[in-house]
């Protein structure tokens, strides 16, 4: 069947610019276009070709291993960026978020950042402390911890510079949907509730904060407010089911559900129960938005509701004119993200994209639209509303608040530019 | 604070045998013992050490690398029994079930079987063929499928013959949680629905059944009914967000969730479209069950309700009397877990477990309770349901409806004994 045959009389559009009714997927599966450089290859008609088998299927294959690896066949499929910065200490590593499917980040795929690299820490030698305003200071060896009760949660984790290239240059960068928006995964984490240990150490009754102080070479310092460690963090000791990896702070790092990233302390080793937080380093200057009436918003947590829309994204091409699949990720550190809306037609109208299950609390949320693209320059949109009501701001709505050089915490709306060509490219709108 | 300190009256026992109500934990987190060799190490009180810091503190640490791998220290947590069908061609490997968390199994532990090794398959050459009883023979070049629209859902893959050692052993073997139901894990698959690709050949009216072969050196083959194809099978290409490893059958595999595993033929190639199955090699003797009266029962697509406890289990050692967290997996193949009984006395009473969420559809369900062991002998064991009512049978109950030798869809309830000496090992009940 080609690509022509399609009963166009089917093809529902729910907005302008060529959003289609889902159905459009059940009704047209077999023209779907690419969304990748190639262009699809044509269906072939059945010949009798079974005898001519290929070489794997006549010789037996190889073993299993221990650890299983990826296919040498997706040797690209890679974290990018590693050591973007270009300094041998602040480093990390970009999640291919235009490569991966599903919510489940793989844990090799993580991003990660670190701002004195990866410490080499033996697990029998590490120690967790609890002390400053308690009833009982405590130390607890890791075999220790390990042997209490966990909870697993499925929930993003997001840089608080994650798209920050669309908050400073005045003008779009070129590059990917990994390169601009990948310090953002989403993985089932599994760790001991802090309030045990908060509990056992005994809080006493003017303590407000903690201060968390990670083991690595930079002793990163975070403090977190003593109500965020009773509602859901966790010491995290698990990834996706296994130990965390080291990039990732094995042998423990504090999990702080919605909150950015650098707060989830990796390589935690240190929590000191304090009532003013500390003002450490990092949260006095590098973790802070600048607004423009010349004040310092310090101890912003969230990372609130947000959305990209990972195929088609920046840097690929669509091959020719004709129904594709517009996919990509939402989530919210507030809660659970209730709608996402695609535009078409840069903004002018707007449609409902499904929500794909499972929709969790803070996880990443799959949404999906048909779309016939007609072949002319566009732009394409995705705008993300939470539970709370929450809903991505234009980009100089959330530039209104702060000055120009300020990039934490950007959530605005994403928009990919279409060219008449298939050019896809970052764009603001 | 010490375990002795702990105020026993706050700790409701739900059963005999010392299971206890929830909230156990969280009133005596402190006090929970190991269900690792390992004795618990008591929390130290805080001295003035934080001069003496570590050498990882005083130094910056390594980059990341593209493609994250475990820590060095976990080097043993691996897949389990690699070849232990001591044959170079019929392989696998177990997911190591008493050492990973949550639900989600990392693509590097997830368990694997393969009657003929692993196939090196170029995705350039691959290509998936429908034939037979259809309007349209149809062939696809994996670039052009790769377009098409897909779904992920978060579903288990047993094998059938998973814990076929307490189905045929008459004594019970001794071995790990791993070693004897190692054959399950739980992934995020992503792929293609089947149906698709049928209402694009078009399907003839009297087709019933498609042969699914694989395009491995044993064309691996079963028959599926065209019911499954279109309910919920998919062509598989993601797991946990990344491209199938090959062991899972990179580059493409059929999904059929909550089928017997084998059923989910990898490295699928060919589907012919028939009116009654072709009665291949694997279907007519492996995976087939033998009943008492001398009759075959094949096509037993359903892994049926089961449940097993992963800590304590075989092989793990309770250092003392105390408190612990009995943590296990349930799932089935015929929809969400609806319940899972905990017995600490060998069956004579039980109480329900929690079910950590998420629950879902054809998932893995992890529940956990708490326990008090008095220091005696007694035998642990779990009882799941599903949402359809079906309960695990006893082993007799099961080794009732087969020959003795029969060992596939073994999924009775799984017993678990405790020594006095904190040895736990594998047992019948």
């Amino acid at each position: 069947m080609k690509r022509n045959q399609v009963d166009k009389k089917q093809l529902i559009e729910v907005s302008n610019g060529g959003l289609l009714e889902r159905r459009a997927f059940i009704k047209s599966g077999a023209m779907l276009l690419a969304t990748v450089a190639a262009p699809p290859i044509s269906q072939i008609a059945v010949a009798n070709d079974l005898s001519s088998l290929p070489e794997h299927m006549k010789t037996p294959g190889i073993p299993s291993i221990e650890y299983g690896q990826p296919s040498i066949y997706e040797k690209e499929v890679q974290r990018k960026g590693v050591n973007f910065f270009q300094s041998g200490i602040f480093t990390g590593a970009l999640t291919p978020l235009d490569k991966t499917k599903g919510i489940i980040t793989p844990n090799g795929l993580h991003f990660s950042i670190h701002h004195n690299g990866i410490p080499d820490i033996s697990p029998e030698d590490h120690q967790i402390m609890i002390h400053g305003m308690v009833d009982r200071p405590l130390k607890w060896n890791l075999s220790t911890l390990l042997n209490y009760p966990m909870i697993s949660r499925i929930q993003f984790l997001e840089c608080s510079g994650n798209s920050a290239a669309n908050a400073v240059s005045d003008t779009p960068v070129l590059g990917s949907c990994t390169s601009i928006h990948g310090q953002v995964s989403c993985s089932e984490w599994t760790g001991v509730p802090l309030k045990f240990l908060l509990d056992e150490a005994g809080i006493k009754p003017n303590a407000q904060w903690i201060m968390c102080e990670g083991a690595d070479g930079g002793s990163h310092v975070r403090n977190v407010p003593l109500q965020k460690m009773y509602d859901d963090a966790i010491l995290a000791f698990y990834q996706n089911g296994e130990r965390l990896r080291p990039d990732q702070g094995y042998p423990v790092r504090l999990f702080l559900p919605g909150f950015e990233g650098n707060m989830s302390v990796k390589w935690i080793h240190r929590m000191e129960v304090v009532d003013s937080p500390s003002q450490s380093k990092d949260e006095q200057s590098l973790y802070a938005e600048f607004t423009k009436e010349g004040k310092l918003h310090q101890f912003t947590f969230f990372m609130d509701v947000k959305s990209v829309i990972t195929s088609p994204s920046g840097e690929q091409l669509l091959p020719e004119n004709g129904i594709y699949e517009i996919a990509g990720l939402a989530w919210s550190g507030r809660g659970m993200v209730k709608r996402v809306e695609v535009s078409a037609d840069g903004g002018k109208t707007w449609a409902d994209a499904t929500l794909e299950g499972p929709v969790m609390n803070k996880s990443f949320t799959r949404f999906t639209i048909p779309w016939k693209w007609n072949g002319h320059n566009t732009t394409l949109l995705s705008r993300a509303t939470d539970e709370l009501g929450h809903i991505q701001p234009t980009r100089s709505e959330w530039k209104a608040q702060y000055t120009n050089f300020t990039f934490n915490h950007y959530n605005a709306i994403n928009a990919w530019h279409v060219s008449s060509t298939g050019k896809v490219s970052n764009v603001y709108v």
